[in-house]
This record gives C-alpha cells, structure tokens and sequence, in this order.
C-alpha cells in the first residue's frame, strides 16, 4: 500500500509515514534479548553457565537479597497488558496490544537504559491479573501497567501496589498526570496564568482522565469540570462508579450539567483524554487565551490547527506535532528514579516530582509552541529520574 | 574470596575459574534487551510508537495470524522454573534460579539466534503453573521448562502440550535424553558396540532419568536398570510413583533388586542423572569397555580421572572436561527448528533426529575423548535446526 497512514499526518503534519514504512519496521518486532558479555568460549560457558553459575545461585539462595545484584530482574520493567484499553483502538486483546508494549519496552530502554520486557496477558479478570503477576514477582523489579482498561485498571493498580514490594505504576494514569501536568505548567507559565485560577474542561473520565483530575486538585487547580461519555459528571448523577463518583465530589465547583458545551464555555483549558471529537466551535467559546491538550492516540479530539484558531496553546500526544504532550517524557525516568532510590512504591510526591522536572528542562526554550520538552531531548529522563529518585527519599 | 569454585576444576580440570570472577561476571544479570531500530529520531518514534504503530496493532485486531509477523512473540522462547530442581542443586527456589534461566537464555541468543526471556514462578503448584503460562499465552512462541522437580514436570508439561498451540519442551527431560542418546551413539560407535546389546545403568529416576529410559528404549537398547534413592526400580516396589511404575514395566529385564551394586555388576553403560556418588570400586565392577555418563551438575557423579581407571569413554555434563554432555547441544537447535516449521508440538521423532544431528556432526574427529561435538561448535545448532525442521513435517 503507498496511502498515507494518517491523512492528518499526510497532508499537514511534518512528518509522513506510510504503510509499508510501518510494517516493514515491525517485521520480527521491535525487541531483542542481547547478551552482556558473548559466551564464545568454554570459560565464558564455564563462568555464565555450568558450573559457575551454581555458586551465583547457591548464594542467592543462601541469601535471597543478592537476587537484586545478581540478577537482571532487579532493573527489569515489567510492561504488562491485556490489551482492554490500546491507545485510542479500545479492546483489541493481548495479542494487538504487544507492538504498543514492545514499542514501551523499547522507550524504557532508548530513554532510561532500562531493560524491559512486554508480558501481555489473555485474560481481563483482576484477580487474574494479580494473581499471575504475584507468581512472577521474582522475574522483573517493577511493574509498568499499560493500556488496561477503566475502572478495572483502578482495582488492579491498587491491589498490585499492595501485594508486590516494588515500583507499581499505570502509566495510561500516572505517566498521563505527570506530563499533563508538566504541559500545564508551562502553558501556564507562557500565557502568565495563575494555575489556581484556571478553569480546566477534561474530557473523558477513565484512567487518564481521573488521575488528571486528581493530580491538578493537588496542584492547586480549583474548577475543574470532568465529563464521560453520558456528559458532565457530577453528584446529581446515578450512573457513576466508585472512582467516578469520588471525583464528582472533588471537581465541578459551579455544579454544572449538561455536555460538552456547557463545560467548554467560557473554560480555559480543554484536556482531550477520550476517542471523542470537539468541534471547533466549541473551542470559539473557550475563554481568550485558552489551552487545548487533545491527547487522543493516535487521531486527537480536534486537528492541532483548527484548535490554532481560537487557543493560545495546542498540545496532542503526536510526534509529528508542536508540543507532543506523550508519556514517554514521565514513565523512563519515574522508574529509573523509583529503582535506583530503591523505592518500593511510586509516591504522589514522586510523581509531581517528575512533572516539574520535566517542566524545568524547558527553561528559556519555553513558548507557546514548546511548553514542554522534547520528547528526544536527552535531558529529561534523567532529570525525572534524580528528581524521582530524590523525592522517595523523603 | 581468591579459592577455587570447585575442587576439581582448581586441581585437575583445565579451566580454573574463581569466585570473583563469577560473581563479577553476573552483577546485574547476564542479559539485556536491545532495540532492533534506534529510537532516536521523531520519524522512528512516530513509526515505532504513536502512531505508527496504531497501524500494526488495529491490523493484528483485524487478523490475529498477523502478530506472528509483526512482533517478537513467535519467535521468542519463555524459559519457565519454578526453582524446584535446579541443577543439582535442588529446591531453591525461583530467585536463585533466575541465574540459571538468564544463562539459558543466553544460550539460546547464542546458539540459536532466539531471543528468550527467563520467567520464575512463585508457586511449584502445577494448576497455578500452566494457568499462568496459559494466560501468558500471547506473550511467547514456545515454552522451555526448566529445573521443575518429579514427578511434577511430568504432569506439568504433559499439560502445557495439552493447553498450549506452540512448542513446550521440559529440557531436563528431553534435551538431557537427546544429548544422552547423541552421546551413546558416538561411544557405542567408537567402541564397536551395538546399541541394542548394551545393559545402561540410569542412577536417577527425575526428569532426565525416566526421559533417557524412555529414548533409549525407543532407540532399541534392550537392557535397562533404573535406580532411584531407594535402589533398583521394579515391579514388586511398593513405593513407586505412576511415571516409575512405568519404567519398571518396561525397563529391568532381568529382574535385578537391590541398589548400585547390583545395578553396575557387568553393566556396561553408568548413566548418572542424580546428584549421588558412585565409588570407582563399582565402576571396576562394570563389564570391559565401559562407558561412564556422571552428568550430575554441578558436581559428577565420580570424578572423571578415577572413572578412567576402568571406563574406556567417560563424560560429564561439565565444560571443563573431554565429552561434555550438555543440553547446549540440544535445545537452542531444537527449538530453533521447531519455530522455523512453525511447528505446534515437539514430537518424538524431532527429539530422535536431534540427537543423530548432533552424533553426525562429530564425524571424522571421533574417538573416546570426542563422542559428542564441543558445545561451541558452531555446527551442531544449524545442524539440529534443519533435522528438527525436517522431522516436523513428517
């Protein structure tokens, strides 16, 4: 095939890539096991393999703890699906979701040197999930959930962080809260707002939207209005869940109703975490200066340049737009920092941790088409990381 | 520590390896992952993550064939222990295999050209095993078990094969067996003898004890002896498990009780798969021209120097000695040619053609100190792989 994968891409975005590019990338995968030292001799076999390893293993048994050093499983990210919830596709099962974990597994590696490994999962039950990742707690050091699907991934998250002593994080939650919040902090800086008094609209109440919802509250923001997909959610409501139902609590201070509509006008900022569609009219009656994070893999809510029309900062989760608001900025140095702190979980504090880093590499650079760094820039994992690491030890 | 790893190899064996060089050579894991195509572009992310690879997952949603293409799963061997049997080491758990299983699969990296990755499992409960390899499913290409205890393997791996649609090989067993009977038919070769008049003495009745019993049967050796930790097994025990009640059945022609003396008067093969001792006092019992197996790991059976007082070809599962008897020469092959047949099952005609692949590479350099080729020879994998594949398709 020659079309374009993307027409957005194709007809506007700077960069192009067709079909053919992309599968033939993926041929065989994206990963491979290497070998830290060759084993092309008989003494190499003698040390890495019988008998040697015997006395590696006789320790570590004698002394459970020499595991950590031992072993690669201690530094090793467990990247684990079961493919409920695949960027913007929804339930396209374990087996579709694998080129989206190996492709993390591949970013834990490029960005932290981290090694990493897809482990996706036939099956959507929690206890299940749980369950079989307890039973493979000695295998890997940390656990990245992906791409699993709400409220499910609320409970799994939860009960892993409890029954595993290790880094635990969903990154479709927290990676998304801390660079959503990084992003703010610049848009924020640029247009000379005050974080406290912005009126923020987010669209779409699953992992990424709650945990947005919550790490603004604990920013400062005040007025925060998060929609599903039956509109608002607020307390008059009788179809919310749990977690959904904790945030009609928290958020919507003017106790709106309705849609889309009523949220956006006159709001300042609209974070697009659903597979929705806003109409660019509806980005007319933001207020002057508005922000507007259509974060929606792989097709945002609105094309970057018909929201260019009426607000002052456009950021997507595409690589092939200004202001790429993508986890890849949070998740590598989170969990470089939580393992070489040694932590055992993956703090609040951490994680706002990492949201001002990486909102400090912007530095001078900052502008309304760079309110966050790079996501190539080298810098920024392992500012997260020190600023990660840091943060778990208080 | 400046003292030798092992007794043996420090006086006697031509590698000298010591404890800090073991142990350096395995700070932080023998293992690491690589990627297959930089990430260091925005035209390499936007390809191998968002959104490119949005293409490659909704195409394997639509075709789930396709993913065997399109990621490293088909290709890739999970290397499975519970840490019940490792080496001869015994029950020590998954942590202190992971050594071990790292090591492996190094091997298959080297020999193979497989990536691999080590999975220890928390649990030896065999219904916990298979069902996390079942939901792990879409995860891997082929399964390795290995170190799990008898007689659980047995009904571990007879499961896997059952729930499984891809290769599932428990190596203790069967790659031991294939390399013992390549190994028998190099020393029945270079001693003149027939295979079938042999009388094979099989000190172990685990995993790899009953495996070699079974393919030396199938490989027309008439004359059998298996012993476990309470001597002979025969048909009048009492205390024999289903998988050992079997092997009386169709081993002990002649009824032999009693233990390891009995067993090796006037035998010709001692095939040790336990970590027991064997006195040279009974090697001298043995018939003229015998052949002396010790594959106990780390520790053999009866050092080789004493063994050569009576055997006319002695062999050790060791890299540090003549005629390593090692599963190395087996497994990578043989998976190898499994995947490239796209095989769902590894049967026992494939196991019989690896072990003539590995007894034909030795060829012209046979004699009593080369009944098996070196495990770095770099034919015998390619060699495996090709008998293996050819042997799926019948």
């Amino acid at each position: 095939m020659s079309q374009a994968v993307w027409n957005l891409a194709d007809k506007r975005g700077p960069i192009v890539v067709n079909d053919e590019e992309i599968f033939a990338a993926h041929v065989g995968g994206k990963l491979g096991v290497e070998l830290r030292t060759p084993l092309d001799t008989e003494r190499a076999l003698s040390i890495a393999y019988t008998p040697g390893v015997a006395q590696v293993s006789r320790a570590i048994a004698a002394d459970h703890t020499l595991a950590q050093r031992y072993t690669w499983a201690n530094r090793m990210v467990a990247v684990v699906s079961d493919g409920s919830a695949v960027l913007g596709l929804g339930d396209i099962g374990p087996a579709a979701s694998l080129p989206v974990m190996e492709g993390k597994s591949a970013l834990f590696k490029a960005f932290a040197d981290l090694d990493s490994i897809p482990l996706v999962l036939d099956t959507k039950d929690p206890d299940e999930i749980v369950e079989t990742l307890v039973r493979l707690r000695p295998t890997f050091g940390a656990v990245n959930l992906e791409d699993i699907s709400a409220p499910r991934c609320f409970e799994i998250e939860r009960r892993l962080i409890e029954a595993l002593d290790c880094p635990v994080m969903h990154d479709d939650q927290h990676g998304t809260a801390i660079v959503v919040l990084a992003a703010l902090l610049g848009a924020a800086k640029v247009l000379d707002r005050d974080m406290g008094a912005l009126r923020v609209v987010i669209s779409g109440a699953g992992a990424a939207g709650v945990a947005c919802g919550k790490i603004l509250l604990a920013a400062g923001v005040g007025d925060i209005t998060l929609l599903d997909s039956q509109g608002i959610v607020h307390a008059g409501r009788d179809d919310l869940n749990v977690y959904k139902r904790e945030m009609a609590e928290q958020t919507n201070p003017r106790g709106l109703t309705g849609g889309l509509a009523e949220a956006l006008d006159g709001a300042d900022v609209f974070l697009g975490l659903s597979a929705g569609v806003v109409p660019v009219d509806l980005v007319a009656t933001m207020a002057p200066q508005a922000i507007v994070f259509a974060l929606s893999n792989p097709d945002p809510e609105i094309h970057p340049d018909d929201a260019k029309k009426y607000a002052a900062v456009v950021a997507t989760g595409r690589s092939d737009f200004p202001n790429q608001i993508n986890n890849v900025l949070a998740f590598p140095g989170v969990f470089r920092g939580a393992l070489d702190a040694d932590a055992r979980r993956i703090t609040e504090q951490m994680k706002v941790a990492a949201a001002e880093a990486i909102f400090s590499v912007v530095g001078d650079e900052l502008s309304v088409d760079c309110i966050v760094p790079s996501v190539l820039d080298p810098r920024v994992a392992p500012a997260v990381a020190q600023a990660v690491a840091a943060a778990a030890g208080t």
